[in-house]
């Protein structure tokens, strides 16, 4: 029998701080990331491999490696024909999407795709870029560009360019005209390696546990005490969609009622809660959560 | 019907960092703070600002803005008429009130304040200072100055400068002859603004939520399970204003305890309690905590 | 009566930042480490002393401190008779305990430590070393060298140097050919103290402490709502010597479930408890375990 | 007779770095600057003490010092009668002056200082602000303000604000609408020290390396060796006010040609010069140049 | 009339801090480079932008700039038609010129490019490579690589990469086993640029000041005073290329000798010098030098 | 005939970077100094290693190197039987000599070496230390300590530390009693390398370089231009023992004059000469200067 090995492929680059924070939020931990293309992991069945992101898919595809972490508008520039296991909400420095935009100088006449017929495009996006002019029968020429800069905007007639909040290309004076592609980063597999028992199962439980930690993020633990007469009417302030766990107590006049909580309502929660009569309300962090 | 808006000054410069983490721990993320006066805030009926601290009394009490965090020796100096709606137990880099202190170089002849008389006091806050001499009817000059730091104290007669521990004082060779004033972190409002339904609720809110951060900083979740049999001994050891929760367990001869206390106990508490003969004790981090 | 303070010395220098976090998780913060070798901590009865690690057990001997941390390589190199309290599983970046290995150059032809016979060691550690090559009755001279680096390696036969992980010996292409002694931090008394009733207990307390907050590391609490039906299942997935908390739940067709588990296990049993029907699970981080 | 010292001011702060760097240039080295307002400086004939540029004219003037370096504005500010010994060439980061601006936001309505009649300013720089108004019968408030940054700017009606360039007030979506008062670096000294031999003598001497620092920057020595026949052309391409050192050479048909230019003439001239015919020319960097 | 601006493009990336420390030398001043692509330069009649050494040839081609600084390398990889002003001798870190090679690991069994025989071949450098390998008849594939780094270079069969020294392939585990390419940096101006007065006046003498400062990078001016009786000996043991400048002095018995030297040179000729009796040697340092 | 090679070595640690930059003024360029202890140095008959400056004299004494530099302090503590080829007049910071100097805390009893009698002396220099207090019958036991440093001072009696000025001992409240030893920078060589003749010339021309570098880093060329009718009295004002450089001039009026003079010298001088009617005054930097 041969041994058991997944090899896992996580992007270098703007994704790898947060990538390698995350693996350690689900538990674990990868080293040597800043010094090795080959970063050591605590767990014997998996070898790591990091790459540039726009490489990763096309690798997997091959079946260099099992699996791999990537974007996907890379997965669509490099047409890969892959398993996608799952969505992972996390980017560089936020949960949410990042998209590729059509932009154009602040003082370009350019207004929408359209004005765009018989210009020139520069991107690193090639393939992507092209499809989406030809979806709209506009003929341009697209070239390619390492990093479609703000003054490289300005030697050709638009660019695609990664934006997360568009305060970047705001700074170079770059004016949005279209987006062309929203992308976030997802969970592939090779094909191949998906019908291999011990290789689905254990890309299934790093799944399972990488967003278990994402989840975990913005969520906390809510416990509190309540009278048994208020029981009710405190139930109606929590979230509809959460079950709490009400355990009884020593005194059998309160209850115990925990129940997990995303942060953005613990804000208006925890005041009501307050209000409405709990006593001894905590709230604390999380490391895991599954639904 | 007006867009419902609350206008929050928070501080730039040495509270400034310490600010925005507590704000993160009561739930509120804020973004671009290091470069941006006007930071963003996950929370759409609130609109930062970002000023000086010895500023924002004025701004709030202008009703420029509806509340904001300051320290209570600017308030004071600017002698401004709000409403202060609690204190918020944080500083720079501990939980320690600051002090504006009198202080003279260590070989000047000056003991006490009365000393001074006749002379020239060098000091960034102007009116606090010429207050606390003139109750003392102590003569001096109070001339104002940028930071009275070490070597504005060998230029002038005394310096009113503000010290957490007085480390820093020392280390220039400076001695403290007296306490000008105490001060700590306030949270305060406009009068109007106070009146205002809406404001008044946002600002009670943040308020629960910033006091609960800071209370849950140097407290801990504590769980054990106990015998019955001991669990009156053992309660006696806990904190008496403490109420645990007492829940009932599987195997009926035991009870789990449950108790949020402050670190500096726990140090003694823990080894007690292991020694008292519970099991399974463990202390978790906690994120608020509301009595 | 004597005021009742205890003499602690910590471990300046590779250690250092490694102890005064794990004092802080165990609920003693020392401040001004990097400014003063005599840094505060906020507890009366201790009086923190920072020394290198090498000479904290000969003080510890002499009863010039009552305790102290340092590592058994430097215990054993000063012949120190001292009272061992206990071990603490951490060292400067991992919880692997460290190693001094006797190496040679990679294109030295030295391959076992009797070919060394009549050579030349270079070392930090003179005395444990003397006694390793004397054990094998091998002769050689042992030189003292500060940090016995690369370069050192190629002017003599041999050194004998410290390594956690051995790469940066790899990196500076040297050979392991033996292990001379192997370290980890301990905790120590000096004789005298460890009869005086509140040293010790002092003592014993910060073990406890220390300990906790070092198990807390790699474990996590796990919590779970379970039907009563399918507990005697779980029960079976979960690891065979942690006795879970099982409480009861309002509603009386379930139970939730707490225990503490590993995080290493945490990766495997989280995939399999939400396989075998468990709902709500979550894990959360921990400040401290006691067994 | 009485110790010959004199006692300077040198700026903290924005200043520091580059005053510190011209000392060195001219001959005199301060260390420990980093550390300490009393730095040494190597001529045991000047005591050196180290004030924030804004306090440094009233401390000259009052005679706590015989001389210091601070700028015009400052002076202005603080009404100091003293000496003005010379203007230094330099600031902050270029030879450029710096220049007090009245600005206000980019959505401002305002667009000459008629416009804010009746308005409140923002600005470090009282005194001159208002009497900036004054001079021009405009009546405004002007309030003092720690650093009147950009979002103070939108909370009163204008700010006088330092520029140099005016690139952080255009970042800060500022307009500029006049210029308030410009300033350059200058060297006084107290009326009477300046009477006195000693004090005037070295005052003088560190002007005259200062300045010949200062020139020396953006100066170089320029070498040449021409035919004598080719002399007299070459001599018109030089710049006419210079008037270059001619030797001799062994070589009787040669001569040298040595002179001092401004380092933007150079660019010009020396392709100049090498399409004139000269041969072997060099330039060379300059400590000092004296006129 | 047309103004007269000179469009002028800079490398950005890893030659941008050795090109903007070289125009500084040949005394041209540039601002702002670390904070745009339009950095400022003290020359009115030049416009600077900075853009990827990738992208320089084609946009001179293009004509959208004048001239331009960029490797022979991307001249040959883009196939660009420009006028190759001179080759400007400094690059990265060193005056070496850089090499594009033919890499594998060194476990690799290749050891001829001609063993790649129907392999792939990673590289940023796709054009050249294709044309390296069509020339010697040997067929592979060529993919493009952003950065063909040592982990790709085990994804596919060898790599083309780019080197100075080769340190980083070495620590890499990589072999090289051929030299692709050699390049240096080279000054480009567009065909019609070339042919407008002005604008070829104005790359000619960019181009004379920046080998100037090349050139005055290694070399020192030597000066010393000798007896007239010793001249002869010691003009042979100067570098027979030079011809010294020898002035006459004062003192008639003795002449003095000045000499521009490579510092490689100076090591041997000093002492050298000092044993032949030359009195009064000193070196000093150039600002440029040109022949 | 064997390769001709000089093996040096030089100090790694504080003096590393001070010697690394001397030896560029020497003009010896050294590389990857941070990265290796075999740095590469563009002279192919030097081969460098580096070293602590402790073990140098102890190596070079053996004659596993042939040359090296170390301060007169180490090569007393090793009791190392070396030619002293020159002392070199450089340290970590400054140009002054270093002194390990007998020291204790501030409120010590002790003020001189003889109070010491029967106590404990930490330090880094046994043996000299030992022969310290021998050669003055003073018994006491003389400890081993990895840097005496301020807190081991308060575990024994006294320390014997280095310390240029004084500065960080008085940090830390420590009062010097006497000096131990005054160390400067030397250069050492092997005896039988002395006597090889290749080496000796090598050795001796580094000794060359180096101390006309040294010698280079105080001194400032100056020139000038005087009517001949001043060159006597200008003559005299001019250091004595220089022999200025007295060139003809194309006008025969006047003379110019050239002169090495230090920079403590140029502070007076050059205002001096100003007054005196000197005309063209400048000052240009050097890189050696032999006597």
């Amino acid at each position: 029998m041969s041994e058991e090995i997944l090899k896992l492929g996580i992007p270098a680059g703007s994704l790898q701080k947060a990538t390698i924070e995350l693996f350690g939020k689900a538990g674990f931990h990868i080293l040597d990331s800043e010094r090795s293309y080959l970063p050591r992991i605590d767990d014997e069945q998996i070898r790591l491999i990091m790459l540039r992101a726009q490489e990763i898919s096309r690798v997997v595809a091959d079946g260099v490696l099992d699996a791999g972490i990537t974007g996907y508008d890379w997965i669509m520039e490099n047409g890969s024909d892959v398993v996608e296991v799952c969505e992972l909400g996390y980017s560089k420095t936020s949960s949410n999407p990042t998209r590729w935009v059509l932009a154009v100088p602040d003082e370009s006449k350019v207004t929408k795709p359209e004005d765009l017929q018989g210009g020139t495009i520069a991107t690193e996006l090639v393939s992507v870029t092209k499809k989406y002019f030809a979806d709209k029968n506009i003929n341009v020429k697209v070239e390619f560009s390492w990093g479609a800069t703000e003054v490289k905007a300005r030697l050709v007639d638009a660019i695609v360019e990664l934006t997360e909040t568009g305060a970047s290309l705001r700074a170079n004076n770059l004016r949005i005209i279209d987006t062309v592609i929203t992308s976030t980063t997802r969970f592939i597999a090779n094909k191949e390696a998906w019908q291999d028992k011990f290789k689905r199962e254990k890309i299934e439980n790093i799944a399972i546990l990488l967003n278990a930690a994402i989840d975990a993020r913005n969520r906390v633990g809510l416990k509190m005490n309540i009278k048994k007469s208020e029981l009710e009417s405190i139930l109606k302030i929590l979230p509809a969609e959460k079950s709490p766990t009400v355990s009884s107590l020593a005194n059998s006049d309160y209850v115990a009622i925990e129940v997990i909580i995303e942060d953005k309502i613990e804000r208006s929660l925890v005041p009501a809660l307050k209000r409405a009569g709990a006593s001894g309300i905590i709230t604390y962090p999380l490391n895991k959560v599954i639904h």
